[in-house]
């Protein structure tokens, strides 16, 4: 009985402890928070900072979703800031071989100038309501994880549709904390949006692929938008008026965007899944693919346009990935997130009811890791059509699974709908090759494979596909999806004949995928995050998931090789660089700013930093002060903050921003836009 | 006004003659009748014969479904007697290359002996409900042909499943009369089938294919089960006794068994599409199929014994499907067809209201059968596998269509189920083969047979798919069967995923079938018959629908170009036969039958002929006199019987029977076979 009792001390003193150590409050200002979990208090206290529901409606109301990243409104008659990264493809869609807007920048002196951009939507998100006990509600007792992850789904299905038709609004539920919480957001949308400003790409992009992810930088990355509403400027108070007083270091700033995603709830065999299977395989896929564009691009300068958009996208993606594996190729990062891990289970090894409850969740999800890895390669190749790399076969496939989804309504819609306004077949033909050429590397031995290629090498094979598809004619669409299965069914294109060859194998991995990763990892995340939520209070921020989040921060320089990188930059520094570079492209400038540097105040800043928590998705969210006076928008973050989607850290990670006074000086000077810059200054 | 009432005079006056052309009663013994609508008047009339509820309902339980086919009880423990090719399957799955049961014959002396026949089936007819209220009432006004179908059908569907569940028997919807009456048939299984008594093949398909379809005849064509129940001989008072007095031409005789399916309501353009589309196509596809396997089985005695089955099926065919067609390419025939037609139809367009109401059918019809023609080709090489002549193939589909018809509670019991019991893959191999030859010839451009084949030839690739599957495997069979459409999806097994390959384009040819055929079809077929009701009454007999019927005739000869054909044949004509064909094959005799030759009465009767209108379906039926004693079995129609199909006559169209008399001779002189005698006369 003696050691029992002993035993059982111990065990509750080591608890004790690590429960000390858990319940150490953040002392950062780490967190991408959803606007409904703001940490007032540690805002209070750290920052005398008090945030009332004004502040945070208008913030809110001011910032707009804008693609699968960020914006928002700057002046009351719907002016939208955004970067001129993220409105890249509506500006690309407006260029041809002769009006190339990326090339030449482009500004609308008046009004019936705008140019519309279709296809362009804006979200602006009116209200979050807290539907975890409804979503959650759906799990019945004795659930396996897959029937789990379905009620979820069906519940998640039921509380959208019902919210939508009620409200007129776009509702979507948002997952959080792994699954612990489940928020319904609700969209206002706008569809109607036209081009008023776009510098030149040599300047929004100053740095090229080579600059991006660092930091000092000296980037003009914005592109101005007008919502209208019946053919009207939209009118709203809940727009951000310029700042008025100078940014200064230390100064406290916030940034609401929409962050894609974030790791860092992630369990270690998550984070080695991604180091040892999926990061290599992306790395080296996106390698390959900027290889091609690369090569297709300098066939001439119309492939060099065309290319362009795409490659931008490849270059920043692999920068990017190649970053976030940095930190998970950090051991003392690694060591680290094992240590807390261990931390945790350990404390709930220790209480048997504890134990029962979240004892099997990290084994299970590592189980879940190994399962993935044995079926990664197909899966992306396949259901993700990494081995179809061109917009026909998406085209080909949403027309697919329109009819076997049997959601006739939405197939015309669908059909018309994501197509690129323009595409060149060569270009296609490129793409489509070197990703057949991956396929017979990677899984030459597959009946699909075989079938695919034929006796053609996957050039001929690609080419056939491409020239052969009629897909490119809307019309031919819209009779297909209005066709149903019938139409699909017996189409002879062959691209629609290669979307329905490579169906049976892409629904069989994302089945398998479902049933043995997702449903696994929704279901014990939700165990380890409610563990967390036990051991740690709710003080922890949920992974970011593409939706609405404020975040805040500091404006910082950092030391970097032992050096002391400022806060900020100025155009002088611009112009420096460009003469160190020899004004050689990705460092060349536009004519205009060649000619009127003369005009320019240098001392103007252009860029600046911030220990603002942020990531991909953030890109062109405002960032404002105390007052919620924009200073700012977000572009970037140094190579350091890459490492952070895993692993919080504040010392050398920085959010990059284009600075509110550059964006002025530049409209002013060298764009003499005086009518834009007075609606943005409310003159 | 004037010239007006003169037409319309006129026109009533046609339609007067026309009624009365019309409703002149059928004369003839035509009509293969549902056991609640036999024509009881008409016997009456007739034959002076009054036709009992228990007289029926006594034959009616006595009788049996066996496969396709017929059969019925022939003692009260259970014998049931059918037709030695009705059998055949069962038999020769029992057979091995050391026992080859199909051409040594087999005899069970005592019920030990008996051999089980795993798979085999027996369904006997309980009761008839009329259910055509519900089904019809499913229609709602303005319902397109394809709702009408699938709301039939969807209320077929529910009256069979609550059937099913109330009566605990196999429940199904028939249609009669092109889906203007609906009967529900409630089947009794019994699936314990045992082989007691199979003849020599040489002497149960004497003559063989050349003498197949003709007459006069001498084949012994019978095999005798009994059916089990808890592993004890079935009890049952309802079986048929043997025939007590001698049979004579001019006697009244019954059949009562289950025609697969006739075509005299079919109209002249459903003629037209059989004659020029249809029959073509199935007679060149089975001409091939024949040479195929003539050339396989002259390999060896092996290769034959494997062979036999299938060829039997295929000579079968062939010759029912030329024969058929014959009807069709008599030019009188089709005349008079047209006729027939074109009076109905005048008659309908003579009054405004039958217009309007049937008006439209025969030319929906019409435009159905073209829009048929144009994929024939296709649906039959696709959908119904003609292209994939293989048991591999169908296993494959099987599997295939039960887990994306998401039904994986019988996909199981379908996974072992149909399998025949021995597979050669050689023998698979050169069916696929010349069926993938086929398809190179057919459909040389479409993108499904340039990936089946490849680069392959089609033996390369039909020895590819049959030595790379897997699927003989019942254990492989029913793992994947279980594993649901994950497992399918992902399988690697060749002949899965040339299933899966061939779905779409099967599946859009089947809904293209279902839509554009079928259900203009059923919808207009339905008018045609209910204006056939409205102008001719109810006395036209449905058309066969694979179910039980009721048939008769007289027992008569014929003239056959000029020469007196008798209505029975005899012992001695059997081996003055043999000794014409010089005892050459398929006119030779079995060991037995020459040694026994001097013990038999050679004046017994062995086949004899009757008017019994019947069709392929009907064989092993019984056939019994007034008093409903067994007087033979139905085995065959004479060459001329084939065009009744279409057209039903009597003058040289004749049923062909193995006679009762012969049956005894042969068992107890040939076989010795006293105990089973006995038995068959109830002593």
């Amino acid at each position: 009985m003696k050691s029992f009792h002993t035993a059982r001390l111990k065990a509750s003193l080591t608890l004790l402890v690590l429960f000390l150590w858990l319940l150490i409050p953040l002392a950062a200002d780490e967190g991408m928070w959803p606007y409904n979990l703001v940490p007032k208090e540690y805002l209070a206290k750290k920052y005398n900072f008090k945030v009332t529901d004004d502040w945070l409606n208008h913030l809110r109301l001011a910032s707009v979703r804008f693609g699968g990243a960020s914006a928002s409104f700057v002046s009351p008659d719907g002016l939208v800031l955004t970067n001129h990264h993220v409105g890249r493809g509506a500006i690309q869609n407006l260029s041809t071989a002769e009006r190339n807007l990326i090339k030449t920048g482009f500004y609308a002196r008046t009004r019936q100038e705008e140019l519309k951009c279709p296809g362009t939507q804006l979200w602006v998100l009116q209200e979050i309501e807290d539907v975890t006990d409804k979503v959650l509600g759906s799990e019945k007792p004795g659930m396996s994880a897959q029937e789990v992850l379905a009620a979820r789904q069906k519940a998640i299905a039921e509380i959208q549709k019902e919210a939508s038709d009620k409200s007129g609004l776009r509702c979507q539920v948002v997952s959080l904390y792994s699954g612990s919480m489940y928020h319904l957001y609700k969209y206002k949308i706008y569809n109607d949006v036209r081009l008023v400003f776009a510098p030149e790409e040599e300047i929004a992009f100053f740095g090229g692929d080579p600059d991006n992810f660092t930091y000092p930088r000296f980037d003009l990355d914005i592109a101005i938008f007008r919502v209208y509403e019946n053919d009207q400027p939209l009118k709203t108070p809940h727009y951000l008026k310029w700042k008025t007083s100078p940014l200064r270091e230390g100064d406290l700033v916030f940034c609401s965007g929409n962050p894609g995603s974030t790791g860092r709830l992630l369990t270690y065999d998550q984070l080695l899944f991604l180091r040892d299977v999926n990061y290599p395989f992306t790395i080296a896929n996106l390698k390959r693919r900027q290889a091609v564009l690369h090569e297709y691009a300098r066939r001439g300068p119309e492939q060099e346009r065309i290319a362009l958009n795409t490659l931008f996208g490849v270059e920043n993606s692999l920068k990017a990935t190649i970053g976030y594996n940095s930190g998970l190729l950090d051991k003392d990062l690694m060591a680290k997130k094992l240590a807390e891990e261990q931390a945790i289970r350990k404390a709930i090894a220790a209480d048997p009811e504890l134990a029962r409850e979240f004892g099997q969740a990290w084994e299970e999800i590592a189980r879940a890791q190994k399962e993935y890895a044995s079926f990664f390669k197909e899966y992306m190749l396949f259901e993700r059509a990494n081995a179809f790399n061109t917009v026909y076969f998406n085209l080909a496939r949403s027309l697919v699974r329109g009819v076997q989804r049997e959601r006739p309504a939405s197939a015309p819609e669908m059909a018309g709908g994501r197509m690129p306004s323009e595409i060149h077949d060569d270009f296609e033909i490129v793409k489509l090759t070197d990703s057949l050429k991956l396929l017979k590397e990677q899984l030459p031995d597959l009946q699909e494979t075989k079938w695919i290629l034929g006796c053609q090498t996957p050039e001929e094979a690609a080419k056939a596909l491409i020239s052969g598809t009629k897909l490119k004619d809307p019309e031919f669409r819209k009779k297909l999806a209005e066709g149903g299965a019938e139409a699909i069914n017996l189409c002879q294109d062959p691209m629609i004949k290669l979307a329905l060859l490579v169906e049976p194998v892409s629904q069989g991995l994302r089945e398998r995928y479902e049933k043995r990763v997702q449903a696994v990892e929704t279901k014990n995340g939700t165990l380890v995050a409610r563990a967390l939520f036990r051991l740690k209070g709710t003080s922890i921020p949920p992974d970011a998931t593409g939706t609405l989040r404020l975040s805040f921060g500091v404006v910082r320089g950092y030391v970097e090789d032992g050096k002391k990188i400022p806060f900020q930059t100025t155009l002088y520094g611009l112009y420096r660089k460009a003469q160190e570079k020899n004004f050689q492209a990705p460092w060349s400038l536009p004519e205009r700013w060649l000619n009127r540097k003369a005009s320019l105040n240098l001392n103007v800043p252009i860029n600046f930093v911030a220990t603002i928590d942020s990531i991909g998705g953030n890109s062109g969210s405002p960032v404002v002060n105390r007052k919620g006076e924009f200073v700012g928008t977000l572009f970037d973050g140094n190579i350091q903050s890459l490492p952070t989607r895993f692993v919080y850290e504040e010392k050398v990670s920085r959010s990059v921003m284009v600075h509110a006074d550059g964006i002025i000086e530049a409209l002013l000077k060298v764009y003499q836009a005086r009518p834009l810059v007075d609606e943005l200054l409310g003159k």
